[in-house]
C-alpha cells in the first residue's frame, strides 16, 4: 500500500539524509520526495510517498519520531487531503501538431511556459492520476524532457 | 552561490540515500530537493537547490557522476531555464478578511482548492520571488499550513 508521509524537521545539518536513510535502512523506495523551508524559518517539511506494509510503515514513524530535529511526523494516508504535483515537460511540437498540443493544454488547464521552434514546454499541475493522464497523452508526440517535484498535501478542512 | 542541480538516476534502491549523503558529507546544506519518475520507467530525476562556492559544488558533481546508478549530472546555474515551485497554503480566512484574501489569490493566479469555515487552502505555482511575495501578503492574515516542493527547473528551447 502506498503511504504518504509528512515530516516537520528543523533544519538542522544532514536531516535529510538521516530521514532518507531510516528508509533505505529498512528496505523501503522512496517513490518521490520534497523537501522546501516552511512559513518558520529554519523549520522545513518533508513529503514522502512510499509502498510499504502498515507494520513496517509504522516502524518507520516511530523511529522518525525519535530523531531529535524531527518536530512532527503524520502519516496522511486514508486523511482527506489536498493532494497536488507539478510537472514541467518538454514536448515536440511542429507546426502539424502544435494545435492539438495546445488543445490538449487547454483541456487540462496547463500552461505553456516556453516555445521553441520545434518544441513547447508546458507546466501542469494537479492531482497524480490527471498529470498522467496528461502525460499519456503527450508521450505520442515524442516527450522530450521532464522535472517533476513529486506529491505535496495538506489536510483539508479546520 | 545558490546553485540549481539536476541528477538523473536509475531508481535503484538506496541511490537518493547515497546522493544526498554526498552533500551532507561535504558539509553542504540542501536548501530544497524534489524526487520522482520520469517519463522512463525506473529512471528518476531529483532536483537540488544548494549554496556554496563553485569548487566544492564542481567536487560533488564529479563524484556525482562517478555513482554508478547516476546517469545525468548537471548544474543548471547560469543557463536559461524555466523554473518553478508550487506550493500549498493554508491560511486564516473570516467573513471580514475572505475578499481580501481572494483578491490576492486572483492577482496571483493562484487557486482556492479547498474552504472551510475559518481557513482557504491556495494552490499557487511560479518562480521562488513570485512565491515568496504571495506568502509575504499573506502572513498577516495568518499562516497555518504550508506545504512546498521546492524548485523543479527546465532549460529553455531547444
Amino acid at each position: 500500500m502506498r503511504h504518504t508521509i509528512s515530516v516537520v524537521v528543523e533544519n538542522e545539518f544532514g536531516v535529510l539524509s538521516r530521514v532518507v536513510g531510516l528508509f533505505s535502512g529498512r528496505g523501503f523506495n522512496i517513490e518521490s520526495l520534497c523537501v522546501a523551508e516552511t512559513e518558520e524559518p529554519g523549520i522545513s517539511r518533508i513529503t514522502i510517498v512510499t509502498a510499504g506494509n502498515k507494520q513496517i510503515v509504522e516502524q518507520i514513524l516511530k523511529q522518525l519520531n525519535k530523531l531529535i530535529p524531527v518536530l512532527k511526523v503524520s502519516d496522511l494516508t486514508g486523511y482527506d487531503t489536498v493532494d497536488r504535483e507539478l510537472v514541467l515537460v518538454k514536448v515536440k511540437a511542429d507546426n502539424d501538431t502544435k494545435p492539438e498540443v495546445m488543445r490538449l493544454t487547454d483541456i487540462f488547464r496547463a500552461k505553456i511556459v516556453d516555445a521553441a521552434p520545434r518544441s513547447y514546454t508546458i507546466e501542469v499541475t494537479g492531482e497524480e492520476k490527471k498529470i498522467n493522464a496528461f502525460l499519456q497523452l503527450l508521450r505520442p508526440f515524442g516527450i522530450k524532457e521532464i522535472a517533476r517535484t513529486g506529491k505535496i498535501a495538506i489536510v483539508r478542512g479546520t
